[in-house]
């Protein structure tokens, strides 16, 4: 790692995004393919690089989140050869956005009968067919067809045919509300649903499952599954990849520079509002990463507690961990390395603040959020390296 | 505003930003400089922009946090005919940086002892001048020369005055812990403390005051200071530009595209785990906004409250404000419109997420953070706009 240009760098292991593509497949029926959603730019970790490679994992199928994301995928996934994979767009087609869509042979999600609307108007207006995705909410409240769109819809096409003339309709698809709480009655009561507005659409594939679902088993996984955050190493549930998640690995380290190492004495305090006092002459290392990097501020300012330091966040420096203490602060993060050995501070140039040492799952849980907004919430600044041991074979 | 390509966009008021560096800089004496700290890419608003308007309103100093920061800046400036701007690193001459420093004109604040030797080293092996600035620790425990490198730097210097040479000290500085708090003691300790070690470089320009400084009066102000996170209108201390800190202009809005508006019924549940259940029929708006984009996830799912909803975290359609309701996702919100008029809503393409309606301090308290989070935590999704009445006066 080297840290004479960046202060702070995310690190992707490319082998273990792409292995744990395989192990999602690997969890359902050789007839179901496996998607991936890379929106938000693949969770914040690159999706330019994250779909070329997991295409050349055999995924054909991505889904993102705008007609924006769409369009610099399809150049990414064009770069790499792999033009002739598919790609959804979560939010459908927006006012406007006939030629991006077109263009970029980007596939609407169909949300509501407005957009319905449009994508039939826009198919016939470009005298061609546009495959897509219904969408059908069985619970979410937030996107896809409502039940009076449902009702509406089912009484269109029992008495108009030519409804969905233009449309390519690939998949019927709905969204999970709660596959991260594995034993909640809702995953059973949406698939009820979904099975049963299904129905209404004999021969169309189907999809529900997003990460979590994949795990829920076999009922949920239909004709395409649509992992996203499990590509990284995170399991909806929360639980590590060492136990009940074997096969799932973690992808995704972070380190910053450590800027300064200081001795400060018993009694001084330590950051903004001096809210960490020092309980006995310590040496302090300054680390450039802060909340401006996507560090949660939350981890900062924690009660010492027991001698194990599980209440702290923790980073780690040539094999040994040290607490963040004091507040965390839009670019440096301080830590107590009293514990560190003198000869192996001496010789570290950067710290750990993500890794095995501290998953994303338990910071996550440490700043009261979920894995997700930890991933999506590093920032632009950190730079992104990849590791891969095996160059993925692109053709172009 | 235009949405068809942007799903959500932030909006810079450079008229707002270039006054409120106007504003700071009349608290202080004439003879007393006025800086810019736009570190961390202006605090996410886009320090290519932000520094050359601050130029243009008169501002020739800027602090950054690293050297790639500065670089980019120097590059910003220049292009923009504004050459002579000085640019000080917070974070110092690291390790291997020496050809960035020199090739941008990049002034290191030198924060410990090896930082010291390290460009004395430059200076001597470079045959030139190296213009830093001394960071003085007063308190803070972050960055800066600690106590004893204190004793250590006054005793050298006495025996060998050979050990400043080639360093062309234009300021000593130090950083307040607390000036949030206008009323803490570590104030004026602080204050002291910086007093007594700026008497070791007599004839030397001093810096302590950060934004909270400015307002702490002139005794804090010294020959520079160095306001950040006020040029966007915010008080550190909290409290709205509307009372005691009549001049500061809030120059940040953020607005989404409405996805989809849709009709849900009483007793349904909106979002993620179906925590938000509906108590009436309701009128669902779904926004392109979600934690990815830095709208934190701790503004989803809060409690009701009473009718003034004060307790819900607030959007803006075409003049009436609705609550967000169930949790925030990582690419949408959903906000109980049902109080819209329908004919405001039909018409309605986006809505304002931070703005008059909703303050970012007030976004900050409701988020259990500090208002500096919030806007460096704005993701790269959302695009940047700039308004401003009067083209800047660029000499390139």
């Amino acid at each position: 790692m080297q840290f004479t240009n960046s202060d702070t760098i995310v690190t992707i292991d490319l082998d273990a995004v792409m292995a744990n593509w395989r192990h999602l497949d690997a969890l359902s029926k050789p007839q179901c393919k496996t998607s991936a959603v890379i929106k938000a730019d693949a969770y914040g970790m690159g999706a330019a690089i994250i779909g070329p490679h997991l295409a050349a994992a055999g995924c054909t199928i991505f889904f993102v989140m705008s007609a924006h994301e769409g369009a610099s995928l399809r150049v990414a996934l064009g770069d790499a050869g792999f033009a002739q994979c598919g790609i959804f767009v979560f939010a459908g087609l927006q006012q406007g956005q006939e030629d991006i869509f077109l263009d970029y042979a980007l596939m609407p999600v169909i949300n509501d009968t407005s957009q319905l609307a449009r994508v039939s108007m826009m198919a016939r207006t470009r005298n061609t067919m546009i495959p897509t995705a219904l969408h059908l909410d069985t619970g979410m409240s937030r996107l896809g067809l409502s039940s009076s769109d449902m009702d509406w819809l089912v009484e269109q096409m029992s008495e108009d045919k030519t409804l969905l003339d233009g449309i390519d309709l690939r998949f019927v698809m709905s969204h999970l509300t709660s596959s991260d709480e594995t034993e909640s009655p809702a995953n059973a009561a949406q698939l009820t649903r979904f099975n049963d507005l299904h129905g209404f659409f004999p021969g169309v594939r189907a999809s529900l499952a997003n990460s979590g679902g994949v795990f829920l088993g076999k009922d949920y996984h239909f004709d395409l599954t649509r992992p996203g955050i499990s590509l990284y190493g995170v399991h909806p549930a929360g639980r590590s990849a060492t136990d009940a998640n074997k096969g799932l690995n973690d992808a995704v380290r972070w380190d910053a520079r450590i800027l300064q190492v200081h001795e400060q004495k018993k009694g001084n305090s330590v950051g903004y509002n001096g809210t960490h006092i020092l309980g006995r002459d310590s040496v302090i290392a300054s680390l450039a990463v802060g909340y401006a990097d996507g560090y949660p501020r939350a981890l900062g300012d924690r009660a010492f507690g027991d001698p194990a330091l599980g209440d702290k966040a923790l980073v780690e420096i040539g094999g040994h961990v040290a607490p963040v203490i004091g507040r965390v602060s839009m670019d440096i993060i301080t830590v107590d390395a009293t514990d560190i050995p003198p000869q192996i501070l001496r010789k570290a140039d950067h710290a750990c603040v993500l890794g095995p040492h501290y998953s994303l799952a338990q910071m996550a849980t440490d700043a009261g959020t979920i894995s997700y907004e930890i991933l999506t919430g590093i920032g632009q600044r950190p730079e992104r390296q990849y590791s891969y041991s095996q160059k993925a074979e692109f053709s172009a």
